[in-house]
């Protein structure tokens, strides 16, 4: 019902196809489209299909790039000493965003998932081995999700990097900042007991 | 910090201009497009820019459309001696969405508002005019929103066209189906109050 300009009908069904963007909202953004002006939508258009064409994974990490390697990994001023293992680049920019990470990054691209068919050749790892050998990395961070998954990942990776000699750790578990004991689950409050810290 | 891939950087500030789209939001839109395959990046993109020059107003209602006159008014099924003034074609939208209107539309593209400098000759009142005098019209129903300026429209077209004899109606206010009473605010209670009809 009501959509019956196709162009229109095309442009909301694209929007709602995004993660988390419903009908009306998909409906508002292509109102917002259509209201912009010439140059705009063209450049919305071209930000589009140039983000797509350009952006592939950095030969080293894997992270995001337009350039062979990505800023992190040509960048002078980084530790290379210490690799914090992500799943997703959305990850590389929370952590870049709290900017107290200073060291290098590898993205897995997912985490090992029986369930849906990915093993550990499906994920972005031999490339992480290769860096390992070749490089002085001292430290590894895991820093998967905490999720079955992520945990079972984490896991797989520190028995195959702890035998070359090179310190594995993960992140803290514990209470958010700012976040209310109240709410917090019976997990993550054990978790938070189980690695309290002296003052 | 963060959006040091300058092709992801501008698709996420694309995204950031859209109506109810925060940073994190755009940065998963962002993420999605990322991982969209070309086809589908190129459909997007296609979407945007054709949903744009394509699209323009029905020359007789002035609703959205991509051909000469807009599907409602092309269509031969529809009461054509009653419109409905709205401000907005997504007013439009949800009018059809409901089903319950057979008339035909106008689409003011806005409000009088002195503050914006939007005066009468800013808005699609003029071949609303030319419609009245025209065609076989017995009614118009001013749905413009609930608002001092959308109030002030309707009271100023239905002063221009009563005169035409032609009979001018409002939507009618009141407490919205599945609210709650208790948390209707004061001037809709009023209207509800003032607009109660018998059992």
């Amino acid at each position: 019902m009501g959509y019956k300009v196709a162009p229109l009908a095309r442009l909301i069904e694209q929007f709602e196809r995004f993660p988390g963007i419903g009908k009306k909202n998909a409906q508002r953004m292509a109102f917002y489209v259509l209201n912009l002006s010439q140059k705009d939508a063209q450049d919305l258009s071209l930000a589009i299909s140039e983000a797509h064409s350009k952006i592939h994974n950095c030969s080293v990490c894997g992270d995001l790039t337009d350039e062979e390697l990505c800023p992190i990994c040509k960048s002078v001023n980084r530790d290379k000493s210490i690799i914090c293992v992500v799943e997703d680049p959305a990850d590389v920019l929370a952590f870049e965003r709290s900017g107290e990470f200073r060291g290098l990054y590898h993205v897995l691209h997912g985490v090992i998932s029986p369930i849906n068919g990915i093993g550990p050749d499906e994920l972005n790892i031999k490339s992480l081995l290769t860096r390992l050998n070749n490089d002085e990395v001292k430290e590894v961070i895991m820093a998967t999700n905490p999720t079955v998954e992520g945990e079972a990942t984490a896991m797989y990776l520190s028995r195959i990097i702890k035998p070359l000699g090179i310190s594995v750790s993960r992140l803290a578990y514990g209470i958010p900042v700012g976040g209310d004991l109240e709410y917090a689950d019976e997990v993550t409050l054990k978790r938070a007991i189980d690695g309290r810290q002296n003052f």
